[in-house]
């Protein structure tokens, strides 16, 4: 005899899912009991869900597999949409379990009913109900496959989970590496062909293609044909600093990014979107595909995207070994005197990002000068925000820590970003994550002051709009919040102030939070 | 020449929606632009958007007009729509207006395209996309209109706001006030019937019918058909205290609330839904109307419950006049010895409740005590978690707060719900808010570790399922963040310091948070 409950968690181990990120309510609990009977799965607590959903994201991005996370009927899934939504930008696998009502207290209309399918569908590659307990490992199977291709969401009954029956386990089928049979032949061909014309090509990759496999692919591309080699502004994952080939991203402002694509009459696509704007702004494009150039698509987002661009280089640069790759050197920048601003703070960062480490991006203004900084840091990778749904950067740190805990990982977070999801700080703290978050205070939402002033308002210092975009009335203590959450915390003004709380963070187990104090970009 | 966004300001201030919790994005920066030109719009800012739309609820429970919400998009409205969950199920009017790409730039899929409609649409009582800045003024008047009824979303694309030109502004049509010709004449008269047959009967509000006018009439029926009188488990506002008439609620656990309604042989509707339990239960009815009992329904949930309940009342309790109604004394209890528990603590805050205060209830597990405890404390409203999605009481109190700034708001809170939506207490801080945050710290999800134990569950110390449900490690310090937030806080272990912290609280303007120590209700 067992439960539909623990058959669920028996197949997610068996599928190889066994870290779940869980914020569990009453129509879960014969799920959260079903831990007991199963203490292989590793379940996670965080305090908001989306905290768990994100750390599902941070966990794939480094795992190269799915987590499991335990959300609570539509509201808690409601509050895991936003980093579901990055997560479903970066394709990240990930399988979503959802708690429903009994089947027959559904249609009670109770306090808690709402529409889940609906929120479900707006994220998901697959929203399947299971409705039976002898469905219910199979069930979990297929959305394990299915998580291959994205989130898959599984809502589960609290009947279907607490059912006591010999309900067998779901056999999980393993995926069909994605090889060169799968690719296009046509889209290669086209490609080849652009490369081929003499006429400016950029090569835009992203997705897994940003990777070293991805990388010297592209590189030898580029270095056989002369196409301009750029990423998509953000990847789910770079591998990237010394000794891997470097990488130069599309810019988030439009303006900047349509230059560096100006010229270009073939778009070669690998693991990319077609390029467009963040943001529609009046009376400029928001395709930044150059007016008359042409779009050659040879991988989808995906896991071939690397595989493709293999093939592609095999077409058009089989003369160029690996080996004639262009290499990061082992260079760091020296720490600076004077200001700590984000521009010697990212110094800071670059001189002491450990190797092998994890860095997540929502730095946001406060990234500006990070990519160069730290280009010649020891060998790590780095996460961005694919999505554009702040509140990512700390639970994508607590997952990729979770995923790599031999690994330090490094969230590079701006203040108001961090506040949608602080109680992240927390889950680092009880599972004594080697999390060091870099926290810039800068007072305000300063890439909105800089959006206000691009739409032509005035900036007076007691102007309604201006005020509205102000964070220092009053000045957030991110110290106090984290020690509050049990993370040690300090704050650093000056460059030399910021590479000691650095060093000391590095110096000992577990987390860590360093408040930056940093001048916003835009006063 | 004036602007879209500017127009659909000024039809909201001209339809009376002065106030706009606000998380604006790029996207929205036309429409905070235009907040310069039109200061008679108060935009209140907050860090997270479940925080706005929580505290547009708590607003319009107290102001009984919409506020706004200025929300970012597909992730923006996400994460509202916890709070808005709750609203909905409230019945609460709100104008909530989502920030879209422009129209032209939404084919493009940019990293934040999502389908804003199927969220919206989950929540709302109408969802409009405008499409053209001369419709505009319109779109937001008939958006305004349609809040009467509900959660009324506007979206509103980017281009829309910033176009320029001499756009009309929208006409609020004044909706007719709810009369006895809207009311349902036959339910009315089975409703008679019923209260006359002599069988036993429950009388059950519930919405507006919770207020003063609605109890009063309810009363007026109990006295003189001896029907049983209860309200929902969670009405979204209930007057109550010294002076007004007394109102029992149905229990939240389904065994109690069975016992409270076993015998009715009729149930009489005034607001509130047919009463079901929370959640499915093995082997026990979801569906609390007793079986074979009549359901007989005057009023759906809205303004209309007193009328209702007025109009049943001199159908069958003509004789019985408002003066005879029963009345709650003053009675506030003693500040008790001993240890702080949920218990002592529900009577220190029944014996310092101020006069006109507004509570706003998210205590969970130790609000235990807290119904019979200010019984007979002088006047006050009491807000409650109506759809059950926690995170609700900071943004609620913040909301009530603004709508009220001269009545005294104290938020009841739990610590797991609090950390859902704690940056609330920073929009407290910033809005220099009256309202006095009693943070029940308990170190547990303490109503899961019942729901737990209810499941059968072996709750040993190391048991993973039972550490899924612990708060203590680390133990949160909720003091630290308030503090880290600009809210002064203390900590209370005892009855007596948790008294003088309230008294201390009360003698100081602007916010405050006072920690209760309290062992959980399940240890």
């Amino acid at each position: 005899m067992t439960t539909g409950a623990r058959v669920l968690l028996r197949t997610l181990l068996d599928g190889g899912v066994d870290v779940c990120f869980a914020n569990p309510g009453t129509s879960e609990m014969h799920l959260v009991a079903a831990l007991d009977a199963e203490p292989a799965m590793r379940a996670v607590l965080t305090l908001f869900e989306g905290v768990a959903t994100g750390a599902a994201d941070g966990y794939a991005r480094m795992a190269d597999r799915p987590a499991a996370t335990l959300l609570h009927l539509g509201p808690g899934l409601a509050n895991g949409l936003a980093n579901l939504h990055n997560a479903r930008r970066a394709g990240t696998p990930m399988v979503t379990v959802v708690g429903d009502h009994a089947l027959d207290h559904k249609p009670l209309d109770a306090p808690l009913e709402s529409d889940i399918d609906a929120l479900a569908g707006t994220v998901s590659v697959r929203v399947h109900r299971s409705t039976a307990p002898e469905e219910l490992g199979a069930d979990t199977a297929d959305a394990i496959a299915a998580a291959a291709g994205g989130i898959s969401t599984l809502l589960v009954p609290a009947d279907v989970s607490w059912a006591e029956g010999d309900w067998p386990v779901g056999t999980v089928a393993e995926p069909a590496p994605p090889g060169r049979g799968a690719l296009d032949a046509d889209g290669l061909e086209s490609a080849a062909k652009a490369l081929w014309s003499g006429e400016p090509c950029t090569l835009l990759i992203g997705g897994t293609a940003c990777r070293e496999r991805g990388l010297v692919a592209a590189h030898r591309i580029a270095l056989a044909t002369g196409a301009r080699l750029l990423a998509e502004t953000f990847p789910p994952r770079i591998e990237r600093g010394a000794g891997l080939p470097p990488l130069t991203r599309l810019a988030y402002l439009g303006d900047a990014a349509a230059h560096q694509l100006s010229g270009s009459r073939h778009v070669v696509l690998a693991g990319a979107p077609s390029p467009v704007t963040f943001f529609g702004y009046p009376g400029k494009r928001g395709d930044l595909v150059p007016e008359g150039a042409a779009v050659h698509r040879i991988a989808e987002q995906g896991a071939y995207g690397a595989v493709a661009l293999e093939a592609l280089a095999d077409l058009v640069a089989a003369d160029v070994a690996p080996d004639d790759v262009p290499r990061a050197a082992l260079a760091r920048p020296e720490i600076p005197d004077g200001e700590l601003t984000v521009v010697t703070a990212a110094a800071v960062i670059g001189a002491e990002l450990p190797e092998g480490a994890i860095v997540v991006d929502e730095a946001i203004t406060s990234s500006l000068g990070l990519p160069d900084a730290t280009a010649g840091s020891p060998r790590h990778d780095w996460l961005t925000l694919t999505g554009g749904a702040i509140g990512f950067g700390l639970p994508v740190a607590t997952g990729a820590a979770v995923a790599c805990p031999d690994r330090p990982v490094w969230a590079l977070q701006a203040d108001g970003s961090a506040m949608y999801t602080i109680s992240a700080l927390w889950t680092h703290a009880r599972e004594n994550l080697d999390i060091t978050t870099v926290l810039f205070d800068n007072g305000a939402y300063a890439i909105l002051r800089a959006e206000l002033l691009g739409v032509g308002a005035q900036l007076s210092p007691d102007s309604p709009a201006r005020s509205l975009l102000d964070l220092g009335n009053p000045r957030l203590d991110f110290a106090a919040l984290a020690t509050g959450m049990g993370v040690p915390a300090e704050r650093a003004t000056t460059p030399a102030e910021l590479a000691g709380a650095l060093r000391r963070a590095a110096s000992e187990p577990g987390p860590h939070l360093v408040v930056a104090a940093v001048p916003p970009l835009v006063p």
